[in-house]
């Protein structure tokens, strides 16, 4: 059973701060390498699991896709989306994702941007996300990327040197970290890069691309407080298709 | 043009003071997860990229390989190599990889272990083993994992707590990095796992396997220094099919 962390009222709040969250898809800053690695959406049929506010969602449709399915395990984060569309094409449901039961070969396009770092079973999610595909229908996600997550204490550390790192150990000891984001507490999942690649390859997938996200260089002269992250990656993003 | 440290002397004489070099297969911990990842040997046309002492390539006629071609770049290798087989199966040859001329379609298994991160122009190598592999033919190969890789000051660190950390930056900034490894300015090049494969997908490779290895508690048991292995992955091993 995951943790739905976003029905927390601190963290709801403090979630609604970030810019990602104010600005939609143009506050994150991944967004860009992200949508590259989307097939066509002209008529397409979508689920976006751990929709949130429904940004991707919105942007699907206006991008043409036929219906566009967003879940999210958060009260709040549903109610908020409802808000701010009433086309009928776009459906939002409450799903603690390891159970959604998605119909079988009735998507095109699986998304997930920043939700499976969340999911404790995600084997079984991959394989139900594989059948709730059509062939040659893509899942595209997003997680946070290992480095990021493994820390027993992550933040940056200066070395004698004045140097910043980012202090990596556990990486191959998976299972769940409890980190103070927002709040306290928050319980995200890490896993290794292989451990996500092994997972689909497992469940029938062939992977079509694999990106360890960081900013472009254009991105860093905008917002030089970027820079940090091309010292280690935030994001791990991966397309593949049934 | 990739630098040839194994003619240096001092390295040569370090290198062949190491575990792996004395013992082969069986003193390099990863090579049962690498075995694994191979395809049936019998019948097989084998190139090994990297050869060194040619254990890899005296196992794989033992295993019923049809024949074994090993590349290597330094000629004190290829010496030590020779003088252990006299297997004409077995060919030995000097070649820098990046000018190798493999012939088309003449193998179905291309190896490597611990030397594509010597390599400065890996696309144009890897093009090279797709055009060299038999449709359906195997590339499985280890390279330094990115995390062992990216540091600009590598080795462990004590935090403030005691904690041993793997102190990551520059991890998105690819290129050289000059380490001393048994002797000085030993030059690898640092690639993200994201660019291995991509690498891998633009040339039209299929990819089977990605594993960001580490030992298993057994391995521990019997080596305990192996320990810190599984707190930062020292190698990265993968299998694709053309």
């Amino acid at each position: 059973m995951t943790q739905n962390i976003y029905d927390d009222e601190q963290f709801f709040e403090g979630y609604g701060r970030l810019g990602r969250s104010q600005q939609g898809l143009a506050g994150a800053a991944e967004w860009p390498a992200l949508r590259a690695m989307l097939p066509p959406m002209r008529g397409a049929r979508v689920a976006d699991l751990g929709c949130g506010y429904g940004w991707f969602c919105r942007w699907a449709r206006e991008a043409g896709a036929a219906g566009v399915l967003g879940l999210d395990v958060s009260e709040k984060m549903l109610a908020r989306a409802r808000e701010m569309t009433d086309d009928p094409a776009i459906t939002y449901a409450r799903a603690d994702l390891e159970s959604a039961g998605l119909a079988a070969a009735s998507f095109d396009l699986v998304y997930s941007s920043l939700t499976l770092h969340y999911i404790a079973d995600l084997a079984g999610l991959i394989a139900a996300i594989h059948r709730a595909l059509a062939p040659g229908g893509r899942l595209v996600f997003s997680v946070e990327h290992p480095i990021f997550t493994a820390p027993s204490a992550p933040g940056w550390v200066a070395d004698a040197a004045g140097r910043r790192t980012w202090p990596v150990d556990g990486y191959l000891v998976e299972g769940p970290r409890r980190t103070d984001w927002i709040t306290r507490g928050v319980i995200k999942q890490h896993r290794t890069i292989g451990t996500y690649l092994t997972l689909l390859l497992r469940a029938g997938f062939t992977l079509d691309h694999v990106e360890e996200w960081g900013p472009t260089e254009a991105q860093i002269a905008e917002r030089p407080a970027l820079a940090d992250e091309r010292m280690r990656p935030p994001f791990l993003l991966v397309a593949a298709h049934r």
